[in-house]
């Protein structure tokens, strides 16, 4: 192998274990963020999601997903073949191996604390199996019909984070709420038990999303090294901004800066930045993060106060809404072909369709698929099981003694 | 320094750095698997044995594992030299270090609770002075006696981890159990304090050992790079598939998916594929993960409930005897030479050979050690010492406020 | 780009995403080594550090440091300019904007439980924006006066680390002691809520060290790359022998090994070697951690104690104190040029007057801020706040529930 290939090739490894680290920061997040009686249950949950999808993507979901996109469905899903084996792109397999299983992670947090362990895991699996590769392939894969239509999402704002998103909101509704958070029409807030853990969550989440962002370049040699110094810059500009803005808009709106919602704002700004991040100048994301930033506050706010779902960590907001939002505004920011740089209106629409597309297409093979798990084994434990926790009854353990 | 070099030189610094990071995984692990009451002794066993470890290797352990094989006792030990300062190795010295310290740490879990801090401080000066070296010698200086024979540990099962391992067997059973631990016989179960933290642990364990593994091709330029990924998909797989194994194993004979026990199986199918990480297939990771996953789960039972040996983070079955299943596993699975692709049982033997001689090794060796310790400066502290927590007698202070 | 400057560019990036993960070392650290009712205040400040950091430093801090050094104030600070946007340079606005955030975040913990965080943000933002920037530019421009001196702080013990010890020690003097530290002259320990999570912060602190330290070579190509290795060596042994030799001190001392100046003791070793690292041999770096370990204790000691200036981490002992002690010591152990090499008094004066000139200025620069803070805004809570804890009054939520 030359030179070039191994430096990309180290690249992409490296990038694929910051990644892979993420894993820990949405379990943190996710375990922070809601109540200590289902926290072992969330561990369970998340650590499944990896394995699970490890073994499932190099099954099959990696040749769905990046498979050859001949024939007549080639723009709509890539050709079946099982048990990954391509010697030289093993290092292909693996950072996309991590980026399927954290798709999947988005889920388990919108409907932590009253789903069934045994369900998830199937849901899970066929998350990383077939819903996440097949829109992954209309975009990722050159021959995919978005990709041909001049879609952008660099790095998987749509890709990973939307799908995801859009799959917690289809599980959040058929779910329902945690007892006691909805009573008389009112919204009850239910306190995470440690926003520390929370906190190192989301620092965590963050250092991987270096390599989630930069990694995507998939080359670091010649010109790609200053771009991914670029979308470095990009990356971490709208995170820092999104921060900042969501403190301060909760410190208008509420009278107080809000720990979590700074800590969601700092997600919001790194999902948000995720298509545009190689697209983009620095004031371009540090605008794209103030703007997330904003719209996480509200979004959150929205679903949990009017639309009444109940997403114990925000995930729908975080994830579908910020990763929609980041997606659309590449077809304003972006340097070439954005509407504030005299691309006129084509880029932005492109971006539309591929946001709605995949929107629609998430929603509904994630509804199908729970819903069939709704009607057959069940999504949801019992009452006592709820209140008492699912760490106790799932799992017969308590994890704090 | 040409480009190939500086490539293999860095990729093995920052392999380093993950492994490193796993210091503090297993800190965590120890930690949360077991009672608040010794969380800050733990701490410090564990930053002493990097900490001590990092100073003895560098004086002397380096030279007796990687010093001149020539002489009459080459095959057996490193010709000895002080303070090592080839300025050509520096990195060397490094990646070694940190896998030194590692081997140290595996006791450490073993024997929590109830050992003397002073007593620990110097079994764990020797073992990475004397006791590791000196097997590692064999196995990864060329002209030791097991790699002169053919023996595969590609990355350390054997050398680093059952070398632990088997060090950790001795310290428990020297030591004796917990108080309360075995009662008219009866094993009972001391949970850990903080299962979310041993979960973070977890996760810095995998993070780190992909730096282990991959880190230990010792290169990266030209052919070294697919090698590379190779090795990170094969670890990562068998984490997964045993992580997988071990959850089902125990929903299908405790009635639930057990946490604890999914945890120890990922590291079990980490510690499992270390040795042949390099030499099986992508299938074969999957079923050298599977077995580990099922086998650690008894194995930790039967040490525990027919051996009533208390190894309070199970450290003896996740690194001793998984690593030594998986260094014999290579055997069967090795793409050159396995018993599976039609390489007979040769490589089987000689993989039996170096697993009974470096345990012999290290039970011989650790239990010297830690017997004349015994006799002398004694190993266990007093009954109210361990009643009231070894944070409060040993270091006079609490960790939780 | 050039395949030299391709794995320079990869290293300095690969460097400060480490760097960057210092952040969640200092908020665990912070966090853990004081009382739970502030922990959410210290997450915000840590983060915010981070944000305002990561625009600050690309707005203006970054050309107020690298700036052109020519004109009459050259040699004193860098030719302002707005929003750094140099295609070829963005992966160095990465490494040196994490640098500046830590030196920010340094101060937070020497005035964690009693400061106003409307007021610690101004601060912080002045601190990234002005203080460290012209400090910095002394140094770390060629054409900076210290630098044209030959003063040596290869990665910071004094331009990041004393810089931010000795605007903690102001802080910490103009905010005033917490209610209860000191009363009727004596000075009463108030424990950390979580020391666990205070080893972790250390661990992951000492993790990202090694891209601190050895990143601050810029590059890794050609002969740079033995140069990176040396750095990781010296910095891991001073880091060990310092907390091995803290426990002693500590051991020795008070009868027992002291789990937090353990800890402290290592980051004393680190912030001690920072300005050497690449100056010292192993054994020069064995000897500096020695110190370090021996003196952070004493400082700690006596700032507390004797002083009567209340800083709940020990900030400015650990990064104060061992940041000036450690970059004197190059003028004691460098290989070239040091008193023990032969070289005279030169470097060591040379070095004194950094050090000197640097505390003044770090130290009159906060004080016109803080004071001015203090005359308008205020620097402190009310008692009611301090007392009841500034998550419930800053923040209106409590981070465990």
């Amino acid at each position: 192998m030359d030179t070039n290939a191994v430096l990309d090739l180290m690249w992409v490894v490296i990038s694929g274990i910051l990644v892979f680290f993420m894993q820990a920061g949405f379990t943190l997040v996710e375990t922070g963020f809601t109540r200590s009686k289902n926290t072992g249950n969330i561990i369970m949950k998340n650590i499944m999601d990896f394995c699970i999808g490890s073994l499932s993507f190099w099954a099959l979901g990696y040749a769905l997903m990046y498979g050859d996109a001949a024939g007549t469905f080639g723009a709509l899903i890539g050709k079946p073949s099982l048990f990954f084996s391509n010697p030289n792109e093993m290092h292909s397999l693996f950072f996309q191996t991590v980026f399927a299983a954290t798709s999947a992670t988005i889920v388990s947090g919108a409907i932590a604390g009253r789903t069934k362990f045994s369900t998830y895991l199937i849901f899970s699996l066929l998350m990383t199996l077939i819903i996440y590769p097949i829109s992954g392939h209309w975009v990722w894969q050159s021959g995919g019909w978005l990709s041909k239509l001049g879609f952008i999402d660099f790095a998987g704002s749509t890709v990973v984070h939307s799908v995801g998103g859009w799959a917690a909101l289809v599980a959040a509704i058929l779910v329902g709420p945690r007892i006691g958070k909805y009573v008389n029409g009112k919204s009850n807030a239910i306190p995470g038990h440690n926003l520390l853990i929370g906190a190192l969550g989301v620092f965590i989440l963050w250092l991987g999303w270096f390599g989630f962002n930069a990694g995507s370049q998939l080359a670091i040699s010649g010109d790609n090294a200053n771009a991914v110094a670029d979308i470095i810059i990009t990356t971490n500009l709208a995170a820092a901004a999104a921060a900042i803005t969501s403190m301060f808009v909760t410190w208008y709106s509420y009278g107080k800066p809000d720990i979590s919602m700074t800590l969601n704002g700092a997600l919001a700004g790194l999902v948000a930045i995720t298509a545009g991040c190689a697209a983009v100048s620095p004031a371009g994301a540090v605008v794209i993060g103030i703007i997330a930033g904003v719209v996480v506050v509200f979004s959150i706010d929205f679903i949990d106060k009017k639309l009444k779902i109940d997403d114990p960590v925000g995930a729908i907001s975080v994830h579908g809404v910020t990763g929609a939002l980041g997606t659309l505004l590449v077809g304003v920011f972006a340097k070439d072909g954005g509407l504030l740089y005299g691309g006129g209106f084509h880029q932005l629409g492109v971006q539309a369709i591929g946001v709605f597309a995949i929107a629609i297409w998430a929603i509904v093979a994630s509804f199908i698929v729970l819903f069939i798990l709704k009607k057959t084994m069940g999504l949801r434990v019992s009452k006592v099981e709820e209140e008492e926790g699912l760490d106790k009854h799932e799992h017969d353990m308590s994890v704090y003694n």
